[in-house]
């Protein structure tokens, strides 16, 4: 029998079903012969000048480096632009002030998160954080997202592994969203509902995948795809940012270990994984508990999505979460 | 050079730029060579028997019929269950109530929206008044959602043209949300904002395709994809289903003028449309207006939409229309 159940951290319900038929509609995001370089890849050692001026670099001695950040090639929002707001009408505009920063992970063009070491895990959380930090300087840019594309159907235009960064003028709707569900339960129960949903997970260990000493991993209780994870700190923080070098550790780990078991239990689907962070300029939220979601695509957004901002999920969570403890 | 638009009935802006390099990553939703029958398919004209028991029908003398509704094969939501809700530690949950049905909406297997009379669109916007007042007599039902999912990758399962009825226990989040925005906007301005919307349309008319007596069909200021369409009624009235016969007749040309337009445009693409109306219960709200969204799908949903509730259209709404216009 289905049900809908609510995300408790935003106005979104989903309807899980327990259909034994459900097939995945894709795997393998990536072709299985991949090469390990390839020569007119742009993200590939050897290629760094098709790239765009390098913003960042962890270099290593033998290889030159083994993580970059460069700015998009054709960048949707730049810096350079002057911030200016307008109207039109009933309409409202704001010029495309910003960043757009892609990450190279690693300069294997064939890896995937799984394949990295656990040093270099870390250090590309490191590199989120840097660049973060360094943007949040900007005092235009109300919200820097971190997020990842792998394979096609995820949005991903290149198979070289790499993540993105959108720094922009305005404070996304998901997160404005989400703050504005968080605080009306903060201002009902004086609680921040992520660490009660923290506690929940812990305390009934259905839906766990993964415990370390500062990090939990679980399938959320809404999920939205089969096999969705969240990453979330013990601890109760609202900025990504504010991470110290060994939660950056314990946290590269926790990534690597949940995309490898995704690609295990769907045969390396396309996903998605973005994090989720207070507003750069805003202080300490006691409401507001920052998180990594990770979200396979294998299965179509249709009209029933697109019209009501629900979403059909016919796999149990607490199914998935066993199934994924498991591998 | 981009800009951030916002769109002025919910809280969700996105980047357009000029891209004169975007290419659309599909087009013919449909095989080419489909026939007009299929012996294999539940939906065509001898298969009956291979649905679940009919809830509605449109009787032709010659065919037997032009248009069915019928329950979904594998419903995600029943009338039988009954509404429940309850708690789980921090979580909520309401048992699956509700409908899920399918309008087949021609006999032919290989026919789409642009290959119907005009009188046969206007029964299929008859249809779906006739399902939405049928089902608002169920107290506890709070909203009907009728969509449409073309193509496989909008979400389709069978090729024979289609639409669905979601009627659900609890208002999407997507309503819920523009409905929230729109009541802002009412306090300030006192003045509905889709009826401003209209009136900027209709003034400006860069991105107006079609006006008819009661109805336009426009390219949206901040569309969330290339060759969005949204069709509105002229007249301010919340609810869908009170449009009268004359005005179903002249929604079903304008609908299959649009995705004739819409296919011309992007040769056949896959695409969703969705019917935005006020919840079930409500009386007439001042500051909804009840519309039709098209949405071609030819772009992916990326880590940066799911991340953001933002979408990046690299296509000038003004000069989607014009290229509209123009078919």
């Amino acid at each position: 029998m289905s049900e809908f159940r609510k995300d408790p951290l935003s106005n979104r319900w989903i309807i899980t079903l327990d259909d034994k038929n459900f097939v995945p509609t894709t795997g393998r995001a990536l072709p299985e012969d991949l090469p390990v370089k390839d020569d007119i890849c742009p993200f590939c050692p050897g290629n760094e000048d098709k790239t765009g001026k390098e913003i960042h670099r962890v270099s290593q001695p033998k290889d030159g480096w083994s993580i970059r950040v460069i700015p998009n090639n054709n960048p949707y929002l730049q810096v350079e632009t002057q911030l200016k707001k307008k109207g039109d009408a009933v309409y409202d505009i704001i010029a495309g002030t910003g960043a757009n920063e892609v990450i190279i992970e690693t300069p294997a063009h064939n890896a995937d998160l799984e394949n990295l070491t656990d040093a270099h895990a870390a250090e590309l959380i490191k590199v989120y954080r840097a660049r973060m930090s360094d943007l949040l300087k900007d005092d235009r840019l109300e919200y820097i997202l971190i997020f990842k594309n792998k394979g096609s159907r995820a949005g991903a235009n290149l198979a070289h592994p790499h993540s993105q960064l959108m720094a922009m003028p305005v404070i996304p709707k998901t997160i404005s969203d989400e703050m504005a569900e968080a605080q009306q339960y903060y201002g009902f129960k004086t609680r921040c509902p992520f660490c009660d949903t923290l506690e929940s997970e812990l305390a009934s260990r259905s839906r766990l995948v993964k415990e370390t000493e500062n990090f939990i991993s679980f399938v959320p209780f809404a999920s939205r795809t089969p096999f969705e994870m969240w990453i979330m700190p013990k601890h109760h923080t609202s900025h990504f940012h504010h991470i110290n070098d060994n939660m950056c550790a314990q946290l590269g780990s926790l990534l690597k270990d949940s995309i490898t078991r995704v690609n295990k239990a769907l045969n390396y689907p396309p996903y998605n994984y973005m994090i989720h962070t207070a507003p750069s300029k805003s202080p300490d939220i006691p409401f507001f508990h920052w998180h990594i979601e990770i979200l396979p695509r294998v299965k179509s957004i249709a009209g029933f999505e697109w019209g009501s901002g629900f979403y059909i999920n016919p796999t149990l969570p607490e199914e998935s979460a066993e199934y994924l403890r498991g591998l």
